[in-house]
């Protein structure tokens, strides 16, 4: 059991801790209150670019292997971030093509983090650049257990970007993905308002317009989007793999928020990080949902720091978050509440986010497990000590341990895309909450939930629920009709199969190739 | 009487319907369809342009000959739309600047529909082009009774562009109409925050900007964008009439909702077509005056495919709209409760929109006479072929009548555009539903009413109502006096004559000019 | 006492007044009714810059002198304002780099008001010619009493643009500011997602990004776009202190509403301007606080044109205002009982906005002592020279009084920018609120309050309240201390102190640096 905090030790040292003398003291008696708190691993570095490369080819490791060092006189664990997600001010100014277009062709600047476009030619070579030079210097630190790639994927509306070199992928990937234009032009309907193309590289990406695009056109962005995302967490992945052989690589999740296909993510990932927004959900059964969820997007091919099959939740928070309307501080108890949830679930690494309150910056009133004082004499401290002990105890008990469901919700990206976009039945229908029903039933019968996409093996599952699943792929109809005639239970809902994954409506009656399998069809 | 329904055979070929060996095969089946609905008229072609010119200066109307041909075959009559609402993707990519740009400058881009300026001249002459070769092609066909000139006329903001070619129109506009540039300054009152200018070059088109424009330049810029869509009605309206002398042209206009004079556009048509939205209106008395409203656009020189004086309704809902928050299905009896509306109000031809729900583009939810799966078993199909019976057996009834109102509610886009920008005394007042209620009363009690411009003859009304003309032009209030002192009964209501058609406030009392005929002032 | 109003006099010209012979003949009406209504001051031509100079260079004060000699003959003085706040369309027309771009790099255009970057050297270079000539032409004028300089600061997020100049000027100020780079990053804590600096070129300008910015950049951002306009309008004083010596100048503020430090500018100013929008709030308390912040802001090195220590209101308004959601009329007697309000608290001199409805531009719904008919028989007038009679009779006994408070509430705008940037504990709390809520229950008692800045001298108060002061600087903290010490009585409210002027949290327990003091610490 790995139980940690999220670290930055450059945030601490002087002026804002230590001396003139020992700008880096401060870090000593941070690593004496982890070890008091049971903590064997901290999560570091994953915003450093501007201090490891400060200014171009120069590059700065050293303080971050002494705060290795400093860990490993403590026996703790590091797992660090490649610092892909907060680019150095000074690359934007060189580069300011990498900067990414909104969807009216206007520039995201420099100065905050994201601020690049994830389809940008330079943006990669710098970003192997510099995760080379990083894996050189501190990849064979003995400390050293796993990789986090980039930080928080997606968010902000930095999942897709309008810049040229966007546009040039788009293009690419279109043409692997339809061969003849002819195709492209019969499978995305072109032909409605006769928008129709006759060269690839006349598609339009989907900026500001006066109506609305064509459904299938944008399905197919949000695929493509994906796909870029994919695409930039597998090149760090192979490079990472191919520089430090053996160290696993991860990601801190978001609950299934992102657009961006999370199976796709998990795919390139050795195992599957979180990171949890628990003490701001009120119910129990949501929060449950979203690890579930999270749990599921890799279900084979794990491979942890600890050699088990569980996921890591790499930012717990340990207290209130920055940015809601009410940032109220969490009650005594419920971090520990939110910690065993975790666990129970299949949690086999738990760090808290973040270890100290920082004193400068955008977050410096987030909770920490310190307060700003950083004497470790309050509450929260205490509270996380006191799991600290626990998790000891229980570690032995939890080895070897594995959650194992029956009972599977589905779960497609390509659907909630098709949910998302252009005029809707409902628009106050949201699917999640649809869903969400479902898993609170099982949740509060204590029945164990996985979710899948409609593409994967369901033959171990007793039962699968398929709700309001808009979208369904002519394959995954086709799949379904395997599973029930193999013995297993389908329950589905309206509005499934209405549209195929081409976003056409289905001329045989809805549920799209499912009105044999249910013996109905819904008629209007 | 026509009673039909707007077709899109573009949609039913080969994949989404035919066989790969005959493509077009279904059209047959839907012309059986028709008939058996009693159906003899479609609209098509609105959309095409993209078919009929798959790259500049190829054409291709053969398909859509082949389309009338089967409904000659049918006995079915045919309306053809000019495709100029959606110009094709190539058009936009060889001139981008067609475009049109927004309040800040910033391009609306190709890809959905109304993506052009319509002050552009590489515009014009491509729309010249199409429709010239549209009519030379079609415009013999038998089965042709009319034209629709474009689709659905402003919406979405696509009222006003800033491009450089509008900004040229816009001081030419401001010549015409000010000849001298003192004359401009004395009555737009640039002398308030002395933003005079010293030439009409200097006039600025109201983009973003720190504070609010002068009103009287907004009212300008308001009527010239108005203007800017009567010429390009009126340019494809000569021109259709010169190629194919005799058949009408109309267009699809709602019910005055959209930012242009509606009187001017009717003026330039030779009948008046109607988009209704009635399924989605919940007092019979507001569809109704929205009928009204649109009926009273045109009241001599109608020229209708029939020879009556009626007007149309080209698009009636044949069931559910999808842009709606919620887009529920239509109650059973619905559709033919406001068919009848129609009728009763003056219509002499009724399509309902649309033939068939699409497969493929982002109107596949609409609702339609026939549902995606074509079958003609649906519970609409059915009631819409009762209602055809009906019209059969009606048609006669109606013939030679008309509809005849002594009451009348004066109205003026002028006037609204005048309480629509700019500080008012109450944002929550909206005069069209202050409007709503004298309308009701009427209504409710069965009394027929008009509507018109104050500049029109009024003598044949027994009643004029002037429900809170904020702007009234000084030759409007004389004509309301000669109204009244020729033994017409005027009622008018609060803010009536606060400005003139310059926007310049009277000193001599409000109502402006009326203060002797209603025998009293509003003092403040 | 000064009693005046705010006079158009270009308003009221032929065609819109006078008559084709004498078209200014309007102006000498308009004299004798003011002298009647007991008014003895006008300020004029605060927006006159393109009538004053129609061509570049080409200037004519002649129409002003000749309003002012009007104003002579009737014994009425001249408070002219500096026509700066809204250039002419030529200038912009001109020189377009002087528009301000918005924080995504477009333009906002001429044609309104306050189209102006206050960073752009053109445009101070066009203000300084201007202003100079209007000096030389009218500065001697007997009738001229004091200057106002531009037109209500700030507003319509015209507080700061992102020009090319702005930036250059904001590298700059950083410079002067931390001198070194080191010391920027250092105190700034660009360490945090480590968006450090090496070159003060590359710090970048608050624009749209993907994320949040330093709050430490954004605070500093405030204070520079604060500095500029402080700058802006030194630049304008100290022309006018050299080119008419002894005449005071100021301008007309508003409640501290605005995004600059409101004690800065009152420091460049000679004696406290204000607009009162007293018709639209419904609490006298509240109404009593704009103005005791106002009067607050400047508290010696006061010249007044009356030669007292007061403050004047230059745009009391005389009825609606035209930009609220309703707009009603104002009740009688309300006028004069915000007349008193103003006298009450310190104002020696007091104009109504404006002398007449005016009959074009985007005002022309705002009250005014007269209507648009300029008859002057209507109720407010009658009401304001009723005011006047009895102003004259309480001249004598005002003469010489003040306003002394032995209560002060601290209030400081770089705490209230760090309260309005950012993530924030609770974005429903509003610090102006909360401070409210002490300054009601005082005047509810009749207890004089003053505002004060926590730097300034506060050894003159009994009673000293910091209500929710955020943001404490280090060198406050301790004043507050040595206040107390020297026994003063200090009330303060929580989240106080948590952020240093550096927006630094403390390491030593909040209150920063006043725990001692306070004898307690926050602990989460």
């Amino acid at each position: 059991m790995y139980f940690g905090t999220d670290y930055y030790p450059e945030h601490w040292v002087y002026p804002y801790a230590g001396t003139p003398e020992e700008p880096e003291s401060r870090w000593q008696r941070d690593a004496e209150l982890m070890v008091a708190a049971g903590i064997n691993v901290v999560r570091m570095g994953e915003f450093a670019w501007g201090l490891y490369e400060s200014e171009e080819g120069k590059y700065d490791f050293d303080w971050m292997k002494r705060a290795m060092d400093v860990m490993a006189n403590a026996g703790i664990k590091v797992m660090l971030g490649t610092p892909t997600a907060a680019p150095p001010i000074w690359l934007a100014r060189k580069h300011p093509e990498i900067l990414p277009l909104d969807e009216r062709g206007l520039a995201k600047h420099e100065g905050t983090r994201k601020a690049y476009c994830m389809n940008s030619s330079v943006y990669w070579d710098y970003c192997k650049k510099i995760i080379t030079e990083l894996a050189r210097a501190l990849g064979k630190h003995p400390q050293l257990i796993a990789w986090q790639i980039e930080n928080g994927l997606g968010g902000h509306n930095t999942e897709s970007s309008f810049n040229e070199e966007t546009r040039r992928d788009w293009h690419s990937w279109l043409k692997a993905k339809y061969e003849t234009i002819e195709r492209l032009n019969e499978l995305m309907g072109t032909r409605f308002w006769t928008q129709i193309v006759t060269r690839f590289e006349d598609v339009p990406m989907p900026m500001q317009a006066p109506t609305v695009y064509n459904p299938a056109l944008l399905l197919d962005w949000m695929r493509f989007s994906s796909d870029t995302i994919v695409a930039f967490v597998k090149m760090q992945a192979d490079l990472l793999h191919e520089l430090t052989p053996g160290l696993p690589v991860t990601n801190n999740l978001r609950g299934l928020t992102r657009c961006f296909d999370h199976f796709d993510v998990a795919d390139v990932l050795d195992f599957v990080g979180v990171d949890s927004n628990a003490t701001i959900k009120s119910k129990s059964s949501e929060n449950a949902c979203g690890i579930d969820m999270l749990r599921s997007l890799k279900k084979s091919n794990i491979q942890t720091p600890g050699g088990d099959t569980g996921f890591w939740v790499i930012e717990q928070k340990a207290g209130n978050v920055n940015w809601q309307e009410v940032n109220s501080l969490v009650r005594p108890g419920i971090v520990r509440l939110f910690t065993y949830q975790c666990v129970s679930r299949g949690a086999t690494g738990l760090l808290y986010f973040l270890w100290r309150q920082a004193r400068i910056g955008s977050e410096k009133f987030y909770g920490g497990v310190l307060t700003h004082d950083g004497r470790g004499e309050n509450r929260v401290y205490k509270e996380i000590s006191h799991i600290g002990d626990e998790m000891k105890l229980l570690a032995p008990a939890l080895e070897g341990t594995k959650v194992v469901a029956e009972t599977c919700i589905l779960l497609s990206h390509d659907n909630e895309w098709a949910m998302q976009q252009g005029p809707q039945p409902n628009r106050y229908f949201n699917q999640r909450e649809h869903l969400q029903l479902f898993y609170n039933a099982l949740h509060d019968r204590n029945i164990s939930v996985d979710f899948a996409r409609p593409t994967e093996d369901l033959s171990k599952y007793k039962l699968v629920i398929a709700p309001s699943l808009k979208l369904l792929a002519g394959g995954e109809a086709d799949l379904l009709k395997l599973y029930v005639q193999n013995g297993g239970t389908l329950v589905s809902t309206f509005n499934t199969g209405l549209v195929d994954e081409h976003h056409i409506a289905p001329d045989n009656g809805y549920p799209h190739d499912l009105t044999d399998l249910f013996g109905m069809e819904v008629l209007e």
